[in-house]
Formats: structure tokens, sequence, C-alpha cells
């Protein structure tokens, strides 16, 4: 007799680019070359100061348990960061941390989702987002947004789709797979508007540091009712470690220590004593030396896609994607994707990853391969596409 | 506005012992020694070797995503070593590599358990199995259970108590907070009645390797239709990492990469490349060393519980816990362990950790600290106790 499923596995669905990345490997192994622009995850490895750090702690057997919210330095220094980078006071309390960004958004949506509670998100969105509001039996409502606003939700899509049983909004700036971010001004109307709901506004600041054109800020400036997101995986190039953190409100502290201890008693304690050695000034300056070169790499792939034809009606300013349509070549961007696979051996992750509106129209590029390559890739797309 | 907390909170409660904890701390602080029989992790560090493959991996630069169900390498490693040591062909498909066996767990309870789906599990046992039932909306059945069946479950509690809701039992063998294993024949029960009533059975196996007088066995061996959890944590020493793994049916692996894909991304790169060699000859000469310590250990707290005049009816096979009776000396477990804490300087966990009935009746044991400070503890119980 088949064990029976839970329902939730019916919405819970895999990223489609992995059978694409499956694919590709194949591919590879039969001795092809292929152009990854799919790849959310940046090429370089951790900053070798935060690997010493690692490799300092292991030698010091630092392999017990820590705190299941952290430890205590490590709470510290990041609001040391906050102090530093954006004159901003935090409580080490209100900060937790996290495995990954993924275990910070498990640990929020744990303590604000009833069942058939309902959470408004972005759609084009990061797809785990909704599947993880319906791991706890609740709800999203994808609001359709575009390049109008950015591909961000405004305070009148909030209230369009806000009812009583939504409890929550999340945005992310810089956004995945947009790259585009909320100003300020923006972020405070967001903020204003839900907390007039009675809700909670989640932030997603995992590429907060990713930020080319702009002065770098954190939506905690304007509101301390928010949770905000973030992680040592992206800016701080730190992905297989998973290690992230998040900052709530201090009304929250409690409830979320009681979900960390029963659901994974702590983070690693490897990459938190890495961790701690990353904000330290040689650390921060290959980081934002890699900043520049993903700058770089956007200020180049960005006017080389739309010379082929690609529409990119926003601008991307952070992160590491470009999300651009695709309609000049192909109305199925899925199909397209394989397509450029197999036949020019450039991989991209196809619009149906991020959402359903409008998805066919749209392909993810990510620049986390240095711009040599990237050219490579350009060279491929110009053949096939134009041939 | 407070913000509205889930209804899951009210039932997802802290370890108590994280109070008595911090309350230790607090007492060592102020210059006093604390004997601390309260913590479940082995004092030991990670395993030399394992340590020393930890830091070569960081000097490869081993700082990137792996798989969602972890190295291929590595599912490959833990399938060589269910052959080797229980000469069993498992498929390394079947094996899924997580953050922790709380990850696990997560996991396994995800795909299986809708709301209001039924788990039993015993009562003792370990609380954040059914704080983790109750994350995803399921409900808990704790069934009573006593020294007469060694404190697991039997063919006979779980017909009593499943009913149409049911859809999985959990076990534990040897068990936290218990110490007590099943035997092979008791499992195979437990197997058959699962499967007859059309449920997944669960065997928690994290202290698999932690058994001092009989064969070791895993629940593998007698059906490929189970779900059963296990750790680099205990009996490997490597706590702080956050490693486990589980071997599930073949017709659930999809379902749970699809989970792990969304919740985790993938586990700890670094931590996985370390446990590469967790099974190598010189990292488990270390690990039988240490289990043979924790026998010596038990052989010594055990009778000398006794002495005092706590009650152990079930003798502790494995695992490093003894759960004792401590009627002899109060009604109130709880209090005693705040007393034993401020009085006596010895830290233990009380029964309300681990259940509901008769936890007034119980104290956790573990002896995951060197036969000279058991010593210690006991001279120390012997002075409060019997004065």
């Amino acid at each position: 007799m088949p064990i029976k499923i839970a329902d939730r596995m019916q919405q819970i669905q895999p990223f489609f680019v992995m059978d694409l990345l499956a694919r590709a490997r194949q591919l590879e192994a039969e001795g092809k070359t292929i152009v990854h622009m799919e790849i959310g995850e940046p090429d370089f490895p951790t900053p070798a100061p935060i690997i010493e750090a690692g490799r300092q702690a292991l030698a010091d057997e630092q392999t017990h348990y820590t705190p299941a919210l952290g430890l205590p330095a490590l709470r510290k220094k990041i609001a040391e960061y906050y102090q530093k980078d954006f004159q901003l006071d935090l409580d080490p309390r209100r900060i937790i941390i996290t495995p990954g960004a993924s275990g910070a958004l498990q640990l929020a949506l744990a303590v604000l989702v009833n069942p058939q509670n309902k959470v408004l998100l972005t759609d084009p969105g990061y797809p785990c987002n909704r599947h993880m509001v319906r791991l706890f039996e609740g709800e999203t409502v994808s609001v359709q947004v575009d390049e109008s606003s950015q591909y961000q939700l405004t305070p009148e899509l909030i209230k369009k789709h806000w009812d009583k049983q939504t409890v929550a909004a999340m945005i992310a700036s810089p956004s995945n797979p947009t790259g585009t971010k909320l100003d300020r001004q923006s972020i405070e109307a967001l903020i204003e508007t839900v907390d007039e709901l009675g809700g909670t506004l989640l932030v997603d600041e995992i590429y907060q540091g990713l930020v080319y054109d702009q002065q770098n800020f954190t939506a905690l400036s304007s509101s301390d009712q928010i949770i905000v997101v973030n992680s040592f995986s992206k800016y701080f190039g730190m992905t297989g470690w998973r290690l992230g953190w998040m900052v709530v409100p201090e009304q929250l502290v409690d409830a979320i220590d009681r979900v960390a201890q029963n659901i994974f008693l702590a983070p690693s304690t490897l990459a938190q004593h890495a961790a701690l050695h990353a904000f330290d000034d040689d650390s921060m300056g290959i980081i934002h030396q890699r900043r520049d070169e993903f700058k770089k790499r956007r200020d180049y792939l960005l006017p080389a896609l739309k010379q082929l034809g690609f529409k990119i009606a926003a601008e991307p300013q952070g992160a590491f994607y470009i999300y651009a349509d695709c309609t000049a070549f192909s109305d199925d961007s899925f199909k397209l994707s394989a397509d450029l696979l197999e036949k020019a051996g450039v991989a991209v992750t196809p619009g149906k990853d991020f959402g359903e509106s409008d998805a066919h129209k749209y392909l993810r590029f990510a620049y986390t391969q240095p711009i040599d390559v990237l050219e490579q890739g350009i060279e491929r797309l110009n053949s096939f596409l134009l041939k």
C-alpha cells in the first residue's frame, strides 16, 4: 500500500531549474561546455580571512552546540555592524542567528501564520517563500507586479489584496529575480500601510549589501516593528555554510526562541565562529571588491542583453540577476530555456520558477560568472537567437 | 498594537532545563561550581580526524552549496556503512542528508502529516517531536509508557490509541530520556502493527551506535517501508556541525527532495565534507573508545543512583541517560531539580521536559561528564538528599 503523502505537497513544487541543471551536468559530462547563467550563487569562494577563522575554530575544537538563538558574540557583532554602517542602535537580543535565511523565514512564519492565514507576496518572486507559507498551512496571495512599480509591492496593491485573513506581507529589496529595489520612501510607505492594516511586514534583505548605484540602507532604520531577514550567504560569500540572521520586534523574541530550540536546536557552531570575522576590515575589503566586480558584470550584461533584443523594463540595481522579457524570441520561456541549453549551450532560469503571471515571457539571467564567461554566453545567444 | 502570535505557539514550549542552565551559568559566574548532569551532549569534541577533514575542506575552499539531498559521495558512504556494519544493501538514493536529525524529522513530518492528522509518541519522550508535529498542524497522541514495556510502545498500545486520523507512530531506540531500547523482535512487531494499520513508522536511531550490552542493529534490516532518522551528532561527536541523515522508502524521495530544496536549500557543505571521514578506521577507533567510556560511566552512575535511593525500574542499555524515579525524595521533581541546583550544585533535567504523565516523579541524569565529575555529583547528592 503506498504511503499517503500530505496535501501540502501538491503545492510545494521543485525548482524547475534543477532539471535544467541536471541536464546541463549531463551535457558537460558528454564533453560539451555550458555557460552557466542560471546559478543564484556567487562564483567566488568564501573570503580567505573567514575561511581562516573557520579553520582556527576547528583547531580550537569549537564543535559543541551554541545557544539556540546563536553565539552572543555574533549577535553583538551584527549589532555593531548596523551601528557602524547604518548608525542604528539595535539590542543584540532582537538579532536571531539562523541556519541560513531559509531558517529565519521558517521561524518567522511559524510564529506568525495560522492555518488559512494569508501572506501577500510578489509575483514574480522567490518561490521558496510561497512554499514555506504553505508548509505551515497558510495561504499566499501572489500579487502580480510589473515594471511600473519596479516589480515591488505598493501601498495600493497591499490595500487592494488585504483581507481579514491576511497577517503579513513580504518584500525583498533588492529582489530575486528582478534585482530591483525599493527606495527608503517607498519602504516607509509600505511599513505604514501594513502597520495600519494591523499586519507584519517581512523584509528580505539578503542582497542588501549588493546594491550598485545608490546608498545602501536597511528598512530597520524606519521601524522596529518589522521583521528583517538577512544572510551571510550572498554578500559575505558564505552560501555553503548555511548561516543567516534576522532582526525581529522585541515582542517576538521569546516565541522565536521556542521554535528555534525545537526545530533547529542551534545554528552551525563552526559557521558562527567563522562569521565572527566576516565584519573584519580584511574580510570587508574583499567583499567590497566583489561587489564592485558584480557591478561591472551587470554593467556589461545589461546592455548586451538589451542589444540582443531582450526587453528589460526595470533596471536591476542590486543582487546579481536580470529579469528579461524574451518575447522577441519566444512566447514560451520554459521551452526557450530548454532550447538555449540544448542548442546554444547556455543555461538560464525560466520565469516559471518565480511565479505564474506572465512567467512565460521571462528568463532570469544570473551574473555569477566572470565577464569573459558572460561574453561567451552573449556570443552563443547571439548566434542562436539571431542566426 | 501587539503582533498576533500563531496559535501553535501555545503548545510549542521551551525546554524547562534551559532556565535551569541559565541559572547554573549565573551561579558559576558567581564562583560556584556546578556538576552538570543535565546536558544531552557528549563532553568530547569531534574526533580529530573528522576535524582535520573539515580543515582540509576549508583549505580546498569547499564553501558552495551542495545538492539539496546532500553530497552523492556522502550518501554512498552511509550506504557502505550499513553494508559493512549491518550487511544491508541500501540504494544511496534513499539516504537523505539533513541539517541534523531535527532537519530530518521536519522533512518527514512535512511530507506525512496533514492538519489534524495524529502521530503516536511515547510519554516520556523527546519533547521536540511533539512540537514538530504541532508545527505542521498535526496532533500528537502521547501514549503513557512505563517500565513494563521498557518505556517503549507496544503493538497493543498502538492499536489502542490508533484511529482514522492517525498516520504515523514514532519510536526511539535507544530512547531519550530513558536509555532503553527495543529488541529486534519488538521492533518487527511494531513495524507489522503500523503496517497493518496503514500508517508509517518513524524510528529515531540517533543513539543507535551507543548501545552497551547487546549487538547493535538497525530497524532498516526489518523493513524498507519505515523512516529511520539518524545523526552525526551523538555517536560521531559532531553536535555543533548540525548534520544528520534519514533513510526513507523510495516512494518518498521526490517529495522530500522538494521540501528540502525549499526549506533548507542544502545541508552544510563543510559538515558534509568532514562527515565523509566519520567512517574512516581512525575516526571509528576513537568513536568506539568513547562508546566504551560511556558504558563505564553508566556502569558507575546507575548503581550509585540506586544506592542513593532513586528507583530505576528499566535499566538503560544505550544513549547516555538515566531516567530515575525520585519519589523517595520529593513528589515534585521540578522543584527538586531547582533545589538540587541551588542547594547541592547539581544540575539535572526535570521529568517535565519529557512529557506529562508521571513527569513529577522523575529526573533525567545525563552521563556526559567524566567519571570523577559524576563521583562529585553523587557525593553532593548524597550530602543533600541523605543529610
